[in-house]
């Protein structure tokens, strides 16, 4: 089969290179000539919303997936007239926007923490007023890795905030006192079957993931609500593939924070720690195929090289972890590679 | 860094695939278009024994290596003289003749089985006259996957041995009452430290090896045997990558087989079984690199596809095994794929 990818990041690098020994032969499609996908798999190089390029790219195509969200979901529309898109475009424009999407948990009976839709500097004083404390000041689209955020409270000047606010219109979140984020990883196959993968513990530098623990320690109960809840979101748009919710936990509640519809970060441990990838079962999802068990073989550290890579050798000298370089160019904030160490999961002796 | 390989089969597919996650890229040089590792780095048609060719292809490589031993070496000495080659080529000379490769095995104290060589019908003739028994006349070269080999005795026409012995020369071999075939493969850096993998033990029909089982069971004693010889052999040769040594193991005592200058079908369980595949393992050597470990992670059973493909989904539903299809068209005898099985290493409980 052949399997076409929107966006040539390392999403779609990392799902190329799980699909190869699949049998699976892929195209992958970016607006930049050196998206890092481009070296492990053939590069068409076209604008998002070039809907006749994207129609020329599907050619020929089985399947078409993407690798990030922002991508105008008019495009995936257009496309899905000609080849199978999966998961389908519904979903993105939910996704691609924090009200509907907080919306949307709050319809499916996640728990969110309290929010309120901002498109003015004034509202924003005036809620400020009513409610003293502190905040994050989020872009309703196109935000991710911390990007189009800004935190309010404790003194802060508001300037970044009318910025913001300016360009456009913003959620405003009351700060969580979490005790720690977690997500948690799905893929939904076709007929509905899902697989789980165990929940993992995150932590963000900036906005931007640094390390993912996986399975997460002390997660009686709350498992079973990100399953609940994940479940509840894939079954609501009929999705088809991986996809992660992430979470605020406090005590025993899971916060919803955002859907990210596609093979996620907090993920990445799957590929050597879990029976199946995240990588493989998308691909087994979107191509009609029965899912592979979610299961983790290891208890796994994922790191995040955040800006640049050291030199894989010093990697190297340092241990066993497993090294994910992605190609792309060093600049700062930007992921650019990550290391997952594999620890034996505790076995019970008789 | 940019690698080249010569040879475009499924060894430099899996050698591709294991080294894009470390940064690498790659070209693959092969006389047929259709070449499977083509479907995933560039590819150049051109003939291995044309020099020019050769040369132009390697143009901005930082290291040249191969994915069979069946190459002129000449030809890779050409190469050697523009760009760095490793394994160096004076192992393939040996490697392509079970003449030279017996003798060498015989000179570093690496018992094989009794052998001849036989370059006429006649002297054929003349040797079972003297000494009835079962042998197996081999071609000297160009012999792989049980291609140019002729089982003798028990009655059998000596017509196929005649007609083998037409077309080139050839060596006579005992056939050895073993036990079990065993392999080992093996890393060796450019500074000569070795990472040794565990024994694995193998099981050929028709000379292809169909599955092979690691680490093999009951290993006391050969295990230290295996690694003294196939270092033996490594350092005779300062060589500079992966190598597997294959065995007759009978009682307590391993029998030379053959070498395998290269990554090695009996070492496919290490992509998913070993702490470091031996692909990744031939990669780091051939680029300076220190090299990771080549303990089990798992046991594993390893069954390769010969022939054909079963249809992946068809895989999917009977199991938890990794599958690897090599994106190679069906035929008769031909290695396609391969599926390794992974179960959990013995636990010592207090």
């Amino acid at each position: 089969m052949k399997v076409g990818i929107i966006g040539g990041g390392q999403l779609a690098r990392m799902l190329a290179l799980a699909g190869y020994p699949l049998g699976l032969q892929f195209k992958v499609y970016d607006p930049t000539s050196d998206a890092c996908a481009g070296q492990v798999a053939p590069l068409t190089i076209g604008a998002f919303d070039d809907g006749a390029a994207l129609c020329a790219f599907a050619e020929g195509l089985d399947v078409v997936t993407f690798d990030f969200e922002n991508l105008p979901a008019a495009s995936l529309r257009i496309l899905s007239e000609r080849v199978r898109v999966a998961p389908g475009p519904a979903i993105l424009e939910v996704a691609q926007d924090r009200l509907a999407e907080k919306s949307c948990a709050q319809s499916l009976g996640i728990p969110c923490g309290d929010w309120w839709e901002v498109n003015e500097f004034a509202d924003l004083q005036r809620l400020l007023l009513e409610r003293p404390g502190d905040y994050i000041l989020k872009t309703r689209r196109f935000g991710y890795d911390g990007k189009g955020q800004v935190r309010i409270g404790g003194g802060r000047s508001l300037d970044a905030a009318a910025a913001l606010l300016q360009s456009q219109s913003c959620v405003l979140e009351a700060l969580v006192p979490f005790e720690r984020e977690v997500s948690i990883v799905a893929t939904r196959a076709h007929d509905g079957q899902m697989v789980f993968y165990p929940l993992t513990q995150n932590q963000h530098v900036d906005g931007v993931l640094r390390v993912s623990q996986a399975p997460a320690a002390q997660i009686e109960g709350v498992r079973e609500l990100a399953e609940t809840y994940v479940k509840a979101i894939a079954d609501r748009f009929d999705y088809v593939g991986t996809l992660a919710v992430e979470f605020f936990q406090v005590g025993g509640r899971l916060l919803f924070n955002e859907i990210a519809p596609r093979v996620h970060n907090s993920g990445h441990w799957t590929i050597e720690g879990a029976v199946c990838s995240q990588f493989e079962n998308h691909l087994r999802a979107i191509c009609g195929w029965s899912l592979g068990r979610g299961d983790a073989r290891f208890r796994c550290v994922m790191e995040n090289y955040v800006g640049d890579m050291p030199p894989v050798d010093s990697i190297f000298a340092s241990g066993d972890g497993r090294v994910h370089c992605y190609g792309k160019k060093p600049r700062p904030g930007r992921k650019v590679g990550h290391m997952t160490t594999l620890f034996s999961l505790p076995v019970t002796c008789p």
